[in-house]
């Protein structure tokens, strides 16, 4: 099944690429053949890049974009959306901007919702991080928007992540980048042309250099004006560095394997679950005066066989 | 089983409460007939307490405590640790201020990791939350730190979720703010003798008042300076107001109780899975010099029955 266009994806064929992405995120029939024939190794530079909204990670990755098209590589582009409708007004420009790529022939863009409606984050970002991998792309960017979950979970699927800062002052700054450094291989100012970028840049380096990572890479904190080009080649570089330091590093490989494998057994587990009848009945038990929701999880008969011998003796 | 200790946690007594909760936190033998002993309805009202670090949840959270208090009202509060080791100098100091309480007999104060090592966000704190409510609590306030998820998902527990800010200055908050305003019943301004409060106090309302809630709830802006006991009743007295209005509020209920259900029985399918194996497995894939992730999964001895029964056909 899917032979053809499991074909076409390991040549590289973008329009078979695009058309295994719309199956497996819509889990059409036998979409799981096509994961389970896909090699294991490749080339491919996975980067996360993350930060706050309003760090101008969009321009960014735009100008990453141009200049490794200028080094004659390709390069595959994964923006998470969050599923937050207030988020959209800022999103479409950044679509729009990213725009002047879309129809070159070495650029894949592609779109993804965070989460489903119900649940967890979707671990369709795995599957479809994997099938870009396999169709060849020198770099894939996995750009996610806003606050919230994303960042930290996208550290999961990237082999390197940059998180994107821009010139701030107060002393809340401190304790927020803690949570960013946590995830943080590189760090890029972005904005640098603002006044206070050199002492901002300087703190965090200061900061940077507390963090200890597996096999001595030392985070670097690189200046960039991107709506300038400013910066841009030392990102690459930068993550080149990286990825070289990384690649054999076998503990953080076995984590983010793990991690990853975890969560697509996740998925597969609650896939058999009814959403639709799972709150019909919890508008019926609503309905009762009380009632005791692990009795429910327990008794229900909502669940298939498999929820059903979880169940506790 | 346990029917001394549940008796004890449904008349109130503290001990038996706390000791219900290390039952469940462990899951030890049996602690499911405790949960599923449990009354469906109670009157505590669950107050989520979020925002950035740094903007004085800690200290509002104490200040509301001192004022229920005078007013008679028992409270708990469970402290969602992140599981960052880089938060443990500012989680000890928020401790060791709220620890004026800690011997109250109408107080009941808990610390809970955020999340295990491998894998999503403990359900853990809907089980305690239960256990709380369960014990008869006048309020019950669930207190987030840090930046990541932690601060979206307490609003599926908390049926009331006010998110602490402090006065700012710069264009990214506007932004920032969205993905707050999605989760936010109640916006605090603490800090709020800082020169820009006013303007920012008011930004925020305007904000706030472009977001439609259900039942016509209006977001109210309140500002405080919690270190001086300023704005803490009128705190109060909106959870209050919130609690009220949406009581009945059917299609909410609905909606926590769905999303309650969803990730109990999802931990429910994952507790089988042996992390260590796991671990074990992929290192030896790690091996091998080509691999498949998906293949493995179907193919994998490490899971049980249920897992295996899981494989698609």
């Amino acid at each position: 099944m899917y032979q053809e266009l499991l074909t076409g994806l390991l040549n590289g064929d973008i329009r078979s690429l695009a058309r295994c992405i719309s199956l497996v995120e819509n889990e059409a029939a036998g979409y799981e053949s096509i994961l389970e024939q896909l090699p294991g190794n490749n080339h491919t530079k996975v980067v996360g890049v993350t930060g706050p909204p309003g760090a101008g990670k969009s321009t960014l990755v735009n100008a990453l974009i141009t200049s490794l098209l200028e080094a004659d590589k390709s390069v595959a582009i994964i923006a998470v959306d969050p599923s937050s409708p207030f988020n959209f007004g800022a999103l479409l420009g950044d679509r729009i901007r990213m725009g002047q790529h879309f129809n070159h022939p070495k650029v894949f863009i592609r779109s993804m919702a965070s989460r489903g409606a119900l649940g967890g984050l979707s671990p369709k970002i795995i599957e479809v991080s994997d099938l870009v991998k396999a169709a060849g792309f020198d770099y894939l960017f996995i750009e996610t928007v806003g606050v919230g979950q994303s960042e930290v979970e996208v550290a999961g699927v990237a082999d390197t992540t940059v998180v994107v800062v821009v010139p701030e002052a107060g002393d809340e700054i401190q304790t927020m980048k803690a949570g960013l450094m946590e995830i943080a291989d590189i760090f890029v100012v972005n904005k640098a042309d603002r006044e206070q970028a050199d002492i901002f840049a300087k703190n965090l380096r200061l900061l940077a250099h507390t963090k200890h990572q597996p096999g001595g890479w030392e985070i670097p904190v690189i200046k960039s004006v991107a709506i300038q080009n400013t910066g841009i080649t030392d990102i690459i570089h930068a993550v080149d560095a990286h990825h070289k330091a990384v690649t054999g590093q076998h503990q953080r490989q076995l984590i983010l394997l793990a991690d990853r494998a975890y969560q697509l057994i996740q998925h597969k587990r609650m896939k058999d679950i009814n959403k639709q009848l799972l709150m019909s009945e919890i508008q019926q038990l609503l309905e009762q005066n009380s009632f005791n929701l692990y009795r429910y999880i327990n008794e229900s008969s909502c669940f298939t066989q498999r929820g059903k011998e979880g169940k506790e003796a």
